[in-house]
């Protein structure tokens, strides 16, 4: 955890903002957290809708125009579009300008748009490890990144870079999201992607399996749930096409995880079989105590 | 779900009481389902501490005391201790007497409390599909079967037994758990057993393994988990001891449960190793379907 107090307000940009992206706007109107807030939007319905939000100072009808002023430009789109946005933006970037995304998955994300961006300006991706049952802009919230953890990438190879001068600007980015009453975390693209496989990802994974698992069974068990089986398949109802996305990005350190439960399943499967009651109980309490100090 | 209208107050005889028996204790006292309430607890402290509550008219000294004049007897012990209560309390049963329980496995059971009534007495299982992380009698909540599950026996063979009286009986217990607020479903204990393996104890088994390997990780990811983690791990943190009872008591129905799930996780592993998005989407899907209709 790493807060910096030398927040210096910014000209903002937020590009293709979804329930993330609009609530980086609110929350930075709500704290005062940026200068201005300029938006550009993909679909022309979406920009004059956003038009009438107070959360938004310009609309931009491309991205170009939207980042043309700004400090900090937040890539806002779904992960498999990030990219590209970087590619069109990067020409129109004023010198010494940060951009950054919300993507949950990063390792692909910050070589490529770092690889994109002109010599006077820097890609540092983000993370906040907020969401919600719901999305799209209109159900955006001030205070979705209260004490959020928040995911700020530090190069995998410091000799590569102006070590001192990208740290300063990683500060900038850790310094914004406290700004927003997030919590940053300061971690390498890899780190970061093996984090999430394992406590963003494998859990959808193991959710989505119990609840496809069930949807075989005879419909009116489902009216038997129980508040544990609701807690526990309760984020199998996110985003399909969202999800695919993220698998696919984050599909090598995914598999790990993965490989890793499925030992831990079958071992917990075989102390079961064995009437291996002391390793049972040593596998229950190993997992309470990981719970009880979440 | 069955509801029945006739319900006829009874002497209740609660033994054991926990977080559920002293539960049911308050709730037929609130709701003012039973004549009396007759309460045994295995220690003396215990006995001295339930004397002052209102949910309680008498505290016996021994089981076979606390049975004498009741209609409807409640054993509340853990799940290993019911059919040593049974046994204990048969010879002081009245004629027409009813025990029930409120254990989470059913077929071992049913089989041996049903072995131990006299003829002039009835063993019919139930399950209140109620729960909290909290237990012990002092956290009893007089509302905590309001719109539960209550699963509650049949036979498994109707020749077995005459059915027709059989059923009434089955009736009566649906009638006092309805009472309490609860919803009544009747199934055999062997459908019971299959189906908590899938909708409780396997996301269980779950919880408890992704809480158990991220145990072994990193200290500090801990403080970056989201709330889907925390949904999807919060039962890990349940008793333990409890735990290892309920799967050693369930053992085959969950090993087939777990059997399947594997299979499910397999295939899913496989999808995304391969590529296969259509396969994953399905996967994603098919588990938002589920869980949208809870």
């Amino acid at each position: 955890m790493l807060i910096l107090n030398s927040h210096v307000l910014a000209h903002l940009a937020i590009l293709a903002p979804g329930l993330l992206g609009a609530s980086v706007a609110k929350a930075a109107r709500a704290r005062n957290a940026a200068r201005s807030i300029t938006i550009w939007a993909r679909r022309p319905e979406t920009r004059d809708a956003l038009r009438a939000q107070p959360f938004a100072d310009t609309i931009a009808d491309t991205p170009a125009d939207a980042v043309r002023d700004a400090d900090l430009v937040v890539l806002a789109a779904p992960v498999e579009k990030i990219i590209e946005l970087a590619v069109q933006i990067a020409p129109a970037l004023k010198p010494g300008a940060i951009v950054t995304d919300v993507g949950s998955v990063k390792a692909r994300i910050c070589r490529e748009c770092a690889a994109a961006m002109p010599p006077h300006a820097l890609f540092i991706g983000s993370h906040p490890m907020a969401g919600s049952a719901k999305s799209g802009w209109e159900n955006a919230d001030a205070s979705l990144f209260e004490n959020c953890t928040t995911f700020v990438m530090q190069p995998e190879n410091e000799l590569q870079v102006s070590a001192f001068a990208f740290a300063l600007k990683v500060a900038s980015v850790c310094d914004f999201w406290d700004s927003l009453g997030a919590t940053p975390v300061i971690v390498t693209p890899s780190q970061h992607d093996e984090i999430v496989a394992h406590i963003s990802h494998l859990p959808q994974a193991l959710a989505t399996t119990l609840a496809a698992l069930l949807a075989k069974k005879n419909p009116e068990w489902r009216d038997y749930a129980g508040n544990g089986l609701r807690d526990t398949t309760r984020i199998a109802a996110s985003d399909a096409t969202m999800w695919v996305d993220i698998f696919q990005q984050n599909r090598d350190d995914i598999l790990r995880a993965l490989d890793a439960c499925q030992a831990e399943l079958a071992a917990f499967r075989d102390a079961l079989e064995k009437n291996d009651l002391p390793q049972l109980r040593a596998r229950l309490e190993t997992g309470k105590q990981f719970r009880d100090a979440l």
